[in-house]
């Protein structure tokens, strides 16, 4: 165990949560502070700065045995560049050199990353994948996030796009996706999509449970449909096994591709548990070909909303590693 | 560059092709011998001495300057265990230590490589890769074989059996494929398939211009898909348009996964020119998604059939700067 800690900072549209740990992984300090987007660029740079300070000081540790920051940023970004270029949730934050930035104002080295890389980089160094080298993670959230380690490396890709796992093509001309790609893993698999999905089926006049909520006027949500699932709602049912469907065959593709001994899903959805997982697994066997037994282990996450700033802290030990700043 | 030679020798079924190649992947030799799997397993391995030592004398150099040999075997293979495991088309070649035997007969360290890896490599080092770190490799031949390189390394998964790219399904409970799934790129993309499908549409009672032929008992072959296409046959186009079609959405996976500089295509398939390249090309431009500019070029391979034994001996040049032998 090498001594010192790094901080990781995992930046969201709404919250900024960061920590401090050590270089096995474990929590030292862990805090959330508002994102304040609506204040502008200055102000989310200055809370940006603020959380990693305050996880600092609320460790107690010397300030000299801070090693480094590690921050996820939502895409599009550069880790090369170390910019924030343009992310869809945080619009004041265009072109935004963060890593110098944060390098300048707190003294300590700063590496940037991809917050679904740096999320898939926390399971792997201190999670679900601690164990193995070769790792492809699915976040299913709002959309589906994508995160893959080949050789305990983070694959960035030459465009720095690389593991956008949500759309990668599984249904071809199928359901329109929010990238504007048509079937997309994320058109069936994400919360948002699948309880779209349903509406739609709804609005085609098929008959559902959920119907009630819709003319009651509320917004369907994964929760509902999980629910209705479970209690035996046909149309519920079938938008359900589309989700765990289309995710298998992501993963038989991913199994072609890198390889992996393991894929970790992690994502609100996973609170469905085995509803979840055993489907997946399910179609993961019976589709994948039977010629060679290089399947992954399909598990979940387990560390859960803490994901995203361990594993920037993460990032930051690597690029102490690696001397990749 | 480096002074001195590798041997690079690309195992086949039915031939076993050679070369001497310096570090700028300049041939300086190079033949094609009989692999006589026929004979067993001890005349192969032989065969396979025979042809490497024959590329050495071949090009007329000091033995003590050839420093290392390359050899792409057919899967399943193990690099790291230096083992040829149980190829389909070599079934004698069960399970042998090829790396050590190659070794200690010759006393020139060897390495080896899958051999559509092998392939890949050698466009990637000296072919229509050369100028770029990250590539993905599609052979469309019989089968449809794939290689990625991923920041100038290959990537060869957990279980050493990535970069399957024929495998990943594009079209969920589509076509029954050799390896016992539905719907992989293969099953619609490779030479061997695209014929089958025309013939199973023809005997479905589609009517076609190559039905004469069948009618003659002759069973198709790509070229005769590719010419009654290119002459207006509306089968034959079909049976095209999907497999150039299917391809593009692989491709557009893979510009998710390992999002790539340069996506090149070889094999046999290839000789059908610009009737290929454009309607992939077309289709990946047309169904991939137009958030970000990160979109791999599309171009034919540069090689031919050398890009076997050239990248094997690429392979070794590799392994002598890595050290893994």
């Amino acid at each position: 165990m090498a001594s010192g800690y790094c901080v990781g900072v995992d930046l969201g549209g709404t919250n900024i949560a960061a920590g401090l740990l050590d270089s096995e992984g474990n929590i030292k300090s862990s805090l959330s502070i508002s994102t304040e987007v609506d204040k502008g660029r200055d102000q989310v740079v200055a809370n940006i700065i603020a959380a990693a300070e305050k996880a600092i000081s609320q460790a107690g540790v010397d300030r000299k045995d801070v090693l480094g920051i590690g921050v996820g940023s939502p895409g599009p970004m550069s880790h090369r560049q170390g910019m924030v270029i343009n992310p869809g949730n945080l619009p004041c934050m265009k072109n935004v050199p963060l890593r110098q930035i944060m390098k300048d104002k707190t003294g300590i080295p700063t590496t940037i990353e991809n917050d679904a890389n740096a999320a898939a980089w926390g399971e792997f160094w201190a999670g679900a994948g601690k164990d193995v080298n070769d790792l492809v993670m699915y976040t299913l959230g709002t959309g589906v996030g994508g995160g893959v380690i080949v050789e305990s490396r983070l694959l960035r890709g030459y465009f720095e796009n690389g593991a956008e796992l949500g759309h990668v093509i599984v249904n071809p001309g199928g359901r329109l996706c929010s990238c504007g790609q048509n079937g997309c893993v994320e058109a069936y698999s994400s919360a948002y999509f699948l309880a779209r999905h349903a509406e739609e089926l709804i609005k085609q006049g098929d008959s559902s449970s959920l119907k009630a909520r819709m003319d009651a006027g509320e917004l369907l949500r994964a929760e509902h449909i999980v629910e209705a699932a479970k209690a035996g709602d046909a149309l519920a049912r079938k938008v359900w096994d589309k989700a765990c469907y289309y995710l298998a065959v992501a993963i038989i593709g991913m199994r072609h591709v890198t390889n992996p001994q393991r894929v970790v899903l992690a994502g609100g959805l996973i609170a469905a548990g085995d509803f979840l997982l055993a489907p997946i697994r399910r179609y993961a066997a019976e589709m994948a070909w039977k010629l060679l037994d290089d399947g992954p282990e399909i598990c979940f996450a387990t560390l859960g909303n803490n994901a995203g700033f361990v594993g920037a802290a993460g990032c930051a030990w690597e690029a102490r590693r690696t001397g990749d700043w």
